[in-house]
């Protein structure tokens, strides 16, 4: 997991306490249980635990339990607000509403009206006065490149790329017109509209050597990291949804996508036009044909094809059988 | 349907009188009929008649009789010829020459050599001197804000976005490198090639609280308005076709595209990769599972899936069906 | 087959002799024959051969002599290799890495980390000192048109479009955030990443009254040209791979993409999101179905449809019979 600091991306705007909390969340707060004098700076998941964060727990998790005071669980399970024993805990009865508001009075963001980057205009690009570019590193024109954005040595950034909440290694290609930060697609069915959006936090972490072609999308992590593995080399017009890890060695053709969450594994290999739906885990040395929709995990080493997707020789099969030539 | 002046959005070249369009359309007139000392300076469809306009209707539409003696009807139908009694009407031979002809004639337009717009460079990104922006609303770098474009309040416009011939309302966030307003893709398939092009000159309008993507295309109405109702979320490279209308609350996951002149209604929600064919009616509350392609009407409150598009559960049973294992 | 003078786009580095070459691959290299005192200075395909350049023949190719004793052959076919009698030629161990040695140390390029071009800002835009742009034709904002780039009489340039290594013809639209010459996705399973990439030396060439829609991306070849034959029409979000050829009045709607090195006759019409593999041969005057996935070789005159792509009306009464109602 990539170590980064929130703060270098968008600055904090106010730290909370327990009494800040509260009267924020006075309509949804049902209980609340070991509230001591924390302070809250940040936030965080359950892949990456800070000190002194916010820590959101659904149904889905939860059974897991971080024996962490300083970290203030915001939660909808009563059965996860039961077993707290020692840690400050609040159970609420809308908890996408509880992120929202407490997201919103914690940090500046790139949704917030009131977010301001301050930018220097270099060899025809726009470069945040808060990033840190490697001097060996080149550009194209037009370029933006925001805050607390790293870029390591050697990379070539081409024309109308934007950069944003992201943290790039050595000797990283980025093509034209390429997307990369920018915030994913949070939405609640129930709460549609810019005025209810999940603010977006994470970032985006590009490994060395990674080539993403032209008129790609690359989204920021809602809380932790989009991560793309080393050596792995991205068509045109490909789309990385929030919160995707794609392992080292991946090669994916064009105008293909990989939804939400999704984790896939090394030397991963995908052909144009395919798609992977959000949350599932594809294993190591997996290929995806084509034009495929992957709608389920996969094993390691598995080869497949079609849409839902299934092992590519069942698909070929499927194919003439289900073909009759008069 | 949104009322626009079209003339905010690029200037009129020339108002026509009937001597000057009977010279025009010389070689395709096949008859004529009440033509008065019409003076010409407008376009309009059936969905929104505007005195002082030239009416196209071809045979599909040729029963819908208007009737406003200052709306010269052009058509290709000799039955609605026929049928017209008091209104100016001019029989042709060849429906989009006339349109091509007389569009280019009364409007500059920019897909016209002799069109130019003036801009303003503020804070990194160029306003045309003819929008009107509400001052609360944020721009990033690189942006293009085109002639007569309105701009709601509130409104956080990214990095490298393009606006033209479009209204926004209020609190509309716009991810980097999405373009809105361009022409749509107008071809007949006997006249190919930029230089028998049709004329678009619609707008796009952008309903309050609405959240557009990274890459995403929205293009300007034909005539009319391609509409995207209030609170509609929008993922990255999705692509909107001219003429469409998409209710509130819409909900469209990324690479999906919605063709030319479809009617959404509200609450829809689509899948990443899906597409919508054109000139399709599809009711309220309808869900597209991802990757499907709809091709025929969809009424209110189904949920389709696959290629064509069909009940989901059918869609399902097919699935099984047509799988063996072994 | 265009004419294009490859030094015209980027800088030549350094001429390469016998003794450089033989230094250079000296790891690969596992017999020579013919090594003359030759100069060389570019770099060719069979498609086209010029003098004084170097072509690169695998397995596939090994039977086409071509009789020139200016042109060095580099091979990892021994047949190939056997078969020469008079003319220069190297049979190396790994193709890919010569290919790779040699680009690299003869041609500067946009992907060598010292490639410089320089521009002039000029209406908004920037033009590298090296373009060649008919005064008619017109330009939106923050363009960058690279070195060498041709643009004819009377085409209409929009906003935010980038147009490197490539030739256009005159009357050629060209819509918002369009990216034309930008690199191909070329890659060795066996070698990834961005230090391992083969380097992109070709170009794109753009017919009269061609017309382009928005976001799309048209990469340049890897050797030779990337052709969209004149009158072509491409709606948003079309992506064109390296060393594609379409013929004269195509007409592509939005979202589709070609692979890359297929070679498309005239006339062609694609529906949206289809997608053609790559190294295909297509007729002329064939249809391909919206969503089609096109896997081989297609007949003039063929309509197709779904996925794996087949005659359209097999295609229909497949979808038939694979349903049941009840």
């Amino acid at each position: 997991m990539i170590d980064f600091n929130r703060q270098d991306f968008f600055p904090i705007k106010k730290k909370v306490t327990k009494d800040s909390i509260e009267e924020l969340l006075k309509d949804i707060i049902l209980d609340k249980k070991n509230l001591t004098n924390i302070i809250i700076s940040n936030i965080c998941s359950l892949k990456n635990i800070f000190n002194k964060s916010i820590l959101f727990i659904n149904k889905n998790n939860e059974k897991f339990i971080i024996n962490n005071n300083s970290v203030l669980t915001i939660t909808d399970s009563h059965n996860r607000f039961s077993n707290i024993i020692d840690d400050p805990c609040i159970l609420v009865s809308n908890l996408g509403k509880s992120y929202n508001l407490l997201a919103n009075e914690i940090f500046f963001h790139e949704d917030n009206n009131n977010f301001n980057d301050e930018f220097k205009f270099i060899n025809n690009s726009y470069f945040s006065k808060y990033s840190h570019i490697h001097p060996s590193s080149k550009f194209g024109n037009n370029c933006v490149i925001g805050r607390g954005v790293k870029i390591g040595s050697n990379c070539i950034i081409k024309n109308n790329v934007i950069i944003k909440n992201a943290i790039l290694g050595k000797s990283v290609n980025v093509s034209d017109s390429t997307t990369i930060g920018s915030t994913g697609f949070g939405f609640d069915i129930n709460n549609m509209g810019s005025n209810d959006i999940s603010p977006h936090l994470g970032i985006v972490y590009i490994g060395d050597y990674v080539h993403l072609g032209s008129n790609c999308t690359i989204d920021r992590g809602k809380i932790d990291v989009t991560y793309i593995g080393r050596k792995s080399m991205l068509d045109n017009m490909v789309h990385i949804a929030h919160n995707v890890v794609i392992g080292d060695n991946a090669c994916i053709a064009a105008q293909s996508g990989v939804s939400g969450s999704t984790e896939i594994g090394k030397n991963f290999i995908a052909g144009g036009q395919s798609g992977i739906a959000g949350h599932l885990k594809i294993g190591d040395n997996v290929v995806v044909a084509a034009k495929s929709g992957v709608t389920k995990n996969i094993k390691k080493n598995s080869i497949v094809a079609g849409f839902p997707a299934i092992d590519i020789k069942e698909w070929k099969k499927n194919i003439i059988r289900n073909r009759k030539y008069k």
